[in-house]
This record gives structure tokens, sequence and C-alpha cells, in this order.
């Protein structure tokens, strides 16, 4: 057994490998220590006393997660044995988890290539928190409730896309209604539709509300509608929730009680 | 084939001509662009520079669609064989759609007949957004919402009423609770409706609220109402979606596997 | 026929006498003209100037109703002829719709007994609105929903009765937490109360909120278990519209397809 | 019959003695009186003139829930009839109510061990009220309830999980993109979390918000992302309350009414 094949057993926990699950533990705390790591630097004071250390920290981070991710570009062709080997890479490289672990490490190298405002980009290492989800992925129940909402997605797209309309509807309305009486609240129709989304969702800060009766007409209308919007998501994932699990019982008892064939 | 039959064809696009899909999205895309002028037109900066641009945009599509109009009115009768000529017409001009698309074009109209104050109608333009839910008529997922709202629509409609009922008691008894110790917040009881929809939706903006022990507890027996609120017309939904999807199932398998009768 | 058979098939419209559906949209549209009433009395400009107007209305629409009521209690034998005449009365006079029409008047002939202030009372005259169910006594929808809801009154009593306890304990430990810091906002555990009921129910008006950091915790516990709180009752009532429909169904059609028997 | 196995009698409900439902309702009242002395005392006006009264109140019902919680360690084993002497004391012990009862006596003889701060401990006082559910042991509907939440505990588990994971990462989004424009409300992550729970819970006091155009994008998101956070629970439970009452009526009638035979 060659080397690549070992390392590929390591980084890759459904290969099985008894260092597998090791290794795994030992990234995930590497995940939770640097996000706990980007949560310290937003402290002032912690940053200016303890930045140093911080920044040694994220830079030992960065190289073992960078290791890591070239690992499984090097081994992509054992996980997709089917593909050739670039395919196998891009595959990789494309796969939801791979733009992911390429987006946490990029922003690391690319002030050293390009100079530019590091602040905005260093967000993006956040996004390895997601990785976290990588533990689930053994879940049954996470699984389940992946499996719905994949299941309903054209449904809850629509219901989204509907929702969108309204809101971008009700903020012209809100425009035309609010614009005279409270021209710094609703300038102009985006502005306004800041309102809609903290109406519509019942969020309601309350920094930006109707004073006039027009305007109070239009936002009685989208907060009743603002009901329709959880609504219809919800019945949408309750009648699939049930259908799934439903499904899983029907498979499990399937034979006729009368001649022990199969049933539908 | 007449020159009436073509036209038929290629504005509706349930006819299957070749050129319909193609004027399909044409018409999409120019109501996009007309949405997108009416946003911009809303910034104060944008009009006086680009105002007479936008000006000359909005005259052309106007034309365009009141053109398209006036052939869907001229094709009626292919589109309502069964029927006589004017009531095909008036079929057409009395759909959801035929309201929309002539309330859209109309507010173009008006104030070359009676002048008027020209900034409210204007609004109505914005109606045309609706007509993009044409879209939809491809779309499975779109048509089993509508299905599921449709025939859920009694009991969606008591709900409504009930919340209606309950909002005008509520404002009343807040009238008569809060009217002494915050006669602006709660001049009348039209005024506290206002309050209600803003609790009862939960969105609670926060520019009108209780501030005596009484109103207090009208306000929280409504924001308590207000989780059934939601929770019905949740419900009524959940079991309508339930109920569809399972009756496709259904229907796609109804034989008996035993003796290939057909099975309830 | 005597005259009570007459009276009594006219005021009740199970009855099914001719005059009887005229009579029931009577007294209805009086209904909204008395909460109309009541609407315009709010106003401080109506009431000086047409005061005396809406109390002559008032006067005659509470004769009305009384009379209505009286004439209930004088038919009560022959709405319930297995019981005794006093049963019967009594049977009208505390059911549903009978102590609402009782309460809707008595506040009008109060004052005349004992001297007291009317303002209070008088709102009881809305509690009429209530009637305009009666409407739905026919609708099928209205029906559903009220069955759903009866059906899982224990179970929706007892998410309540929880709530209830969640509340209180998050209004002591949001006291320890808040009352030295916001002593006007969280005078006592009774005042604190308010602030849980508005953030358990998600409405969130903004008047009262934590400010220290061990009543944000507690805040944001309580407004994550306000998820829970929305989301037991809809799962309640969902199940339950379901079952409800679902038995209604298969009532429709209960004959075996092989040998014509009722099958289960 | 020794004496400790009246004890038992009398104060565990499911032995059934007829003394048992007497003992159990007088706790239940002195538990009700005693979550109404802490809300007295939290009345700065009452404390200072009855204070003593409820002291001596406050010491008599800790004596008798010490005597209680004493009495259940010593008739443990009756409890547990298999296990031993120790362990069956300790089952009582770590059981949900042996540690909210400890819980809830511990802090009244804490100080006279260590001199500290009575304060804060004495919260705990009010675990009691979470006894009160012990009185739904009797309830059917609370054991469906509670039964339907733990059959989806892991589902359930999930989705707050991910809600967390997206608490966080918008918090980290909106500290970045807030932190420059309200240094006093965005000060660090961690305390941009206190936003991003009233924000996904739909909450919105309105205390903190963002003001600019980044912040309300994140803050966009987060908001329509909150109603799927409220959507998958109530979906998760509605379809767990369907199959648990599904599963429930057909344990009722299994039987085939052709041949008598068990039906699945």
């Amino acid at each position: 057994m060659n080397i690549r094949q070992r390392i590929y057993e390591v980084i890759e926990p459904s290969a099985g490998h008894h260092h597998s699950k090791t290794f795994d533990i030992a990234i995930m705390w590497l995940i939770v220590l640097s996000v706990l790591e980007v949560i310290l630097e937003s402290y002032d004071s912690i940053k200016s006393e303890y930045g140093y250390y911080l920044d040694i920290f994220e830079t030992i981070s960065v190289v073992i997660f960078t290791v890591e991710y070239l690992l499984r570009l090097l081994t992509a062709d054992l996980m997709y044995p089917n593909k050739s080997k670039l395919g196998a890479i891009l595959a990789v490289m494309f796969s939801f988890f791979g733009i992911i672990d390429l987006a946490a490490v990029l922003p690391f190298y690319l002030p050293l290539i390009f100079p530019m405002d590091l602040r905005f980009v260093r967000i993006l290492r956040l996004l390895r928190l997601f990785r976290i989800l990588k533990l689930t992925r053994y879940n049954h129940s996470m699984q389940l409730v992946v499996d719905v909402v994949k299941d309903k997605k054209a449904e809850l797209g629509i219901t989204v896309f509907v929702t969108f309309l309204l809101m971008l509807l009700a903020s012209a309305f809100m425009y035309f209604a609010e614009h005279e009486s409270q021209p710094d609240k609703f300038p102009n129709i985006v502005a306004s539709f800041w309102w809609a989304v903290t109406t519509l969702t019942t969020v309601g800060y309350g920094d930006v509300f109707p004073i006039t009766n027009a305007g109070k007409l239009v936002a009685s209308f989208m907060a009743i509608l603002g009901i329709a919007v959880v609504a219809l998501p919800t019945g949408i994932l309750s009648s699939a929730f049930f259908d799934l699990t439903r499904n899983q019982k029907s498979e499990e008892a399937k034979t006729c009680p009368h001649c022990g064939k199969k049933v539908e």
C-alpha cells in the first residue's frame, strides 16, 4: 500500500482507517479554536494585548488547513476512482466542502499577492464553521432534515420568490405613501425594501414604520401576509417530514399479510 | 391560416407556437426593465439627471404593453371558441391578468383625458410585477402551492375573518384602557386598530404599546392569541399539502398487485 | 299554530321559517351598525357633535336586542322540547350566545339600578360582535376549525399552561438580573411578566429589554423557547386538521372493491 | 406493613394509597404559595412591611420540603426494589425531580454553612415551579406532548445546533459590517450575538439594528432564515404528532374484517 493510499485513509472518514477518527477530531478542535480566535480578536482590548499570539495561532492553523486541502487534492483520484485525475481534482475542488475549505484559507494568501484591505476578506475564515456540519455526515437526523429541504426545494423556492415580489411591491407602495412624510426613512424604493423585510418577517425593529394612514394600510396588509409567509413553508415542510418518515416505515414492512408477497 | 390565428399563437403560450416562448421571454424582460425604471425613478438624484430618458423608456414600454393588450382582445374569440365575440372579449378583459394588464397601462392615459395628479396612479404600473406570475404557468410547484391555497380558501377565509373580529374587539378594549393615558397614540378605535395589527401579527414595531395595567393585560391576551393566528393557517396548509401530495402518489399506483384490478 | 310557535320559527334560523332569514339578516345589520356606533363614538369630535343621535340609536338598538333576548327566553321550551320550562330557559340563558346577548344589553340597564361609572361596562356592548359568528353556524369550514380546536383542547391547554410556567420563571430570573440596573422597567416579578409576554410571543415592542449580560442570556433562552411555543400548537393543529379531513374522506368510501362489503 | 411502607404509599402517587392524592394536593398548594411568596417579596413596599412574615412562611415551607425530600430518600429502595439501598438513594437523588427538589431547598441552607450573597441563589427556589409538572403525570395529553418532543429530539437538536451556527456566523458578519458605524452596539462578536438572537427569533426589540447597507443585507438574510428556523421545528413536530396519534388509532383496530386475522 503506497503512501497516498494511507494519507487518503487518514483524511477521509468514510475510508474507515483507525487513525481517521483521531484526525477528524483534531481538525474539528482546530476549527473550534480558530473560530474562537476570530471571536477573541474582535475584542479591541484583547487584540491590542494578545494580537501577536493570535496572529501566530492564525498562521499555524492556516498552514495546517492548507496542507489538509492540498492532501485532499492529491488523493482526489482515490475518492473518485471512475474519474480522470484532473476530473477527480476538480470534483473535490468544486464540492460543497471543497469550496468552503478554499474560501477559508484563501483570504490569508491573497494579501501576499495583491496589496488589499485585509479586513473584509478575513471574515471568510468563519466559513470554516460550516465544516462542523461534516461531523453530522453520519447523522441520520441531519440527513432527514437535509432530505426534506431538498425534496421540497422547488416549492420553497417559489415561496421565497413570491415573498420577494410581495416585498418589492410593498416597498414601492410604501415609498409613494411615506416618502413625503418621512423622506429620511423612505428615501427611495430600494431603501424601503429594508422596511418590507423587517415587516414581512415580523421582526419589526421599529427603526422604520409608517406614520401616514395610507402607509399603515399597506403595512397592515403586509404584516398579515407575513403570517402566510411563515405558514406556507411550514406547511410544505410538515407534509414533507411526514411523507419521508412514513416512507421509511412502509419500507420496513412491505410484505402482504395474506400471501407473503411484497406489497407496494 | 389567417393573420389573427398567427398572432394568437404567438401571444398565447398554451397555443404552442415556436415564436410564443420568445415573445413571452421578451415581454418578461420588458416587465423587469419597466419595474427597474420605477425603482430608479424613486431616487431623486437619478430622476433629476436621467428623468428624460426614463420617461422615454416608460412611453415605449407602455405603447408595447398597450399593443399586446389590444392584440389579446382582438384574438379573444380564439381563446374562448364557445363564446360570442363580445363575450370572449369581456372574458379576457375581466380575467385576473386582463385586469392587471389594463390597470398597468391605464394610469399612463388617464392624465391625457382628465387633468389629475399623476403621482398616485403611477404606482399601478407596478402591478405589472404580478404578470411575472404568468411564467409560473410552466411550473408544477407553483401550481401545487396555488392548488393548496385554493383548496383551503374557505378555512383560511374564516381564520382571516375571526382574526379581524379579534383585532376589532382588542382595538376597542385598548381604546378604553389607554385613551386617557396616551390620547395621542390611541385617539379612537380605528387608530387603535394599527396597534392590534402590529401586535397580533407579532411585528411589534414599538411605536404604540400599552402603558396601563389594563392595556398590558389586553395586549398580553392578544399577543398569545397571535400564536393561534399563526398556528391555525399553518395547520390548515400543512394538512392540505400532505393531502394533495398523497393524492398524487396514490393516483400513480392504484392497481392491486394480486388481481390487477384497480384499487382505491 | 299559536303565536309562540310562530315567533320561535322567525327568531330561530334552524326552524326554517321563510321570515327567519329576513329576521336574521336584519339583526346582523343592527349588530354591524351598533358596532359602527361604538367606533364613531370613540372619535371625540364626532361624539361632541353627533353624540345625541348616537345615544338615540344606541337606546333603540338595545331595546330591540332586549326584546329579541326576551323572546328567545319565552320560546326556550320549543328549542329544548325534552326539558322542563325552567330548564329550557336556563339552557338558553347559559348557552354561549345567551351569555353574550345578556352581557351586551346588561351594561345599558345596570346604571339605571346602581349609580356607577358607565365607561368601563359599555365596552361589553362590543361582545355583540361575536354574534356575527352565528352566521357561520351553517358554515362547514368554520365547523371544521372549531372541531379541530375542540378535539385538541387538552393538548393546547397543556401548551398554554407550560408557556405560562416558563413566562413566570423567566420573569423571576429577569427581575433578579435586571432589577438593579433598570428598577423602573423591572420593578417586581409581576411587572417583569409583561417583558416575558412580549418576548415569548416574539412581539418585541422594545419598551422593555435586558441590558445586563445575565438578562440578555435569560432573554436569549426565552426567545429561542418562543419558537417552540409557536411550533408546538402548530404541530398539534396540523395533525388534527389532517386527521379530521382524512376521516371525512374515509367515511365517503368505505366499501371494499373486491367483495362490496364495508371496509374499515 | 411497616411505617416506611406506609410513608412510601403516601408520598408516592403511583403507589395508589388513598392518602396519596391528599398529600400531593397539599404539596402542590405549598408550592403555589411559596412561588407567590417569591413574587410578593419582589415588591419593595411589601418586602419592607411584611418581610418578617414572608421569611417565617419561607422557613416553614423549606422545612416541609426538606422533610419530604428526606422521606423520599428514606423510601428510595421501595421505589427501586431491584437496586441496592445506596443505588436506589442515588437514583432518587439524580432523577429529574430529585435534582429540582434539592436545588429548591439547598439555597436556604448554603448561607448557614458558607457566608455568601443570598440574593442570587434564592432564585433557585423558583425551580419548585417545575414540580407542578409532576401533576401532569395523571395527564394523558401532557404525556403525548412529551413523547412527541422526545421522539424527535435528535431532529430538533440538529435544528438548534444549525441555528446556533447561523447566529454565530451572522454575528461575525454583523460585527465586521457595523462595528465602525456603531461601536457601542456592536463592540465585539459576542455582543453582536445578542442582535443575532433577537433577529433570528423575530423578536426584534429594536435596541440593536444595522444602519449600514452591508449590515442591512446581512440582517435581511438572517430575518428570512428566521422563517426557516420556525418552519423546520414546526414541520418536525407536526409530523411527529400525526404519527403518534395515528399509531394510537391503528393499535385500536388492527383486525381484518374478512378473516379476523391481524392486519398491519
